[in-house]
């Protein structure tokens, strides 16, 4: 029996999200059927998170326990073979027998994009939120500053979300625009749910004058999730990377 | 009585190119159908050039006739609450009135989309040609000055294609490399039936070593379609820029 640490991708907008449910396709479904296929013995995988329905990965990794003789680095393009084509594998290894893919995890990167222009982009349907009104990029980024380091985070938290630890620690956020598109970056030890899309629409509400940035310090302090920005729509977000 | 020139921008996925078809949704169909919804008249569509299905188009130019009082500029907004998603217009103006999308062109750009990856990747399955070998981009690049210029590209022509003038000068073709996508960017006055999907397909197999730089002459002065490479799929090319 070997633990095998699995890197993912995938475009999420034909999925309802990672986790497996009763009555909706997900990623995590499709990657143990195919499991299934490859190795004939039906396969629980351990996901790092829970992205939501239309969230995207470019790199997601997961885990699962295999008795399988298939050599470790041929497992990517086997299982391939047995993915729909909005998911690949690119890279697989041995991991310890206590790599459990989320509680392992160090930290995440994520990004977000929104794509500011007068007209939708039909390249972009699906992987940015479209926000027809002017950005100020420099008002976003002097908002940034106050989210780094450890703070309980509960105003960015999605309303009747029930997490206990509700103190992370941002270690970056950054905002960039490149030509019509605007890429929101983040690194944090661990997320509240919809911590992302929340923090993202915040930092849009900064850039349309809806918010100040010097609001910042006291929406983070009142842990209350009505004074922050709406929640981001889901295409425009993508994992970037699981560090272990 | 108005001739207006529309630009839109589409994601040719869904659908079977450009050209009415009868048994197949076509992008000028969708386009046809909006400006319907739209103005109430059935309007006719001249479109710029036929993108076969698969194909993209991040500027494709198009005319019509039209009698509708509703402001030039506010055009594109207004059709594309009629149109599907992955089709959008952004910009409208008035032509005069023996304007004509396609005999009208000066010259158009194209670009190829090669994804040289070893794994297949989710994001880039409707936009790029996945190419598992590793390619030579300084070959493909040696391979391209021969193109440059006016010349009789025939063996460039999808086989059983009828067109007579098969003589088109072509400006600029360069080849570049973005960590691992490879751009086949061509600029020419006119393009013969598959010409651009050829031309990739023939530069890869330069790059692969199946086919040698020097060999570039006498396939195009052989006008022999079976010299040179494969077609490369619709789905890595789009439409970028006509120039009238």
């Amino acid at each position: 029996m070997k633990n095998l640490k699995l890197h993912i991708r995938y475009d999420g907008t034909a999925y309802h999200g990672w986790q497996r449910q009763e009555n909706a396709y997900t990623v995590q479904q499709a990657l143990e059927e195919a499991l299934y296929k490859l190795t004939g013995k039906q396969t629980a995988v351990t996901g790092c998170s829970r992205t939501d329905a239309g969230v995207h990965a470019r790199q997601y990794v997961c885990n699962f326990f295999t008795e399988s003789s298939i050599p470790i680095d041929r497992f990517p393009l086997a299982l391939n073979a047995h993915l729909p084509n909005d998911i690949a594998a690119f890279f697989c290894e041995q991991a310890a027998m206590d790599f459990h893919a989320r509680f392992s995890a160090k930290s995440k990167k994520y990004s977000y994009c929104v794509l500011n222009a007068s007209f939708r982009d039909p390249l972009y349907r699906n992987t940015a939120w479209h926000y027809p009104i002017k950005l100020s990029v420099e008002k976003m980024q002097k908002a940034t500053e106050y989210f780094i380091g450890r703070q309980d985070f509960s105003a960015f938290m999605a309303a009747g979300a029930q997490q206990k630890e509700t103190v992370k620690e941002i270690y970056s956020l950054t905002v960039n625009k490149n030509e019509q598109l605007i890429f929101i970056d983040i690194h944090a030890n661990s997320y509240l749910y919809n911590m992302v899309r929340i923090i993202a629409g915040t930092l849009v509400y900064v850039g349309n004058g809806k918010l100040c940035q010097e609001e910042m310090p006291n929406i983070i302090a009142s842990r209350d999730r009505t004074l922050a920005g709406i929640t981001a729509p889901p295409q425009g977000l993508s994992l970037i990377e699981v560090i272990y």
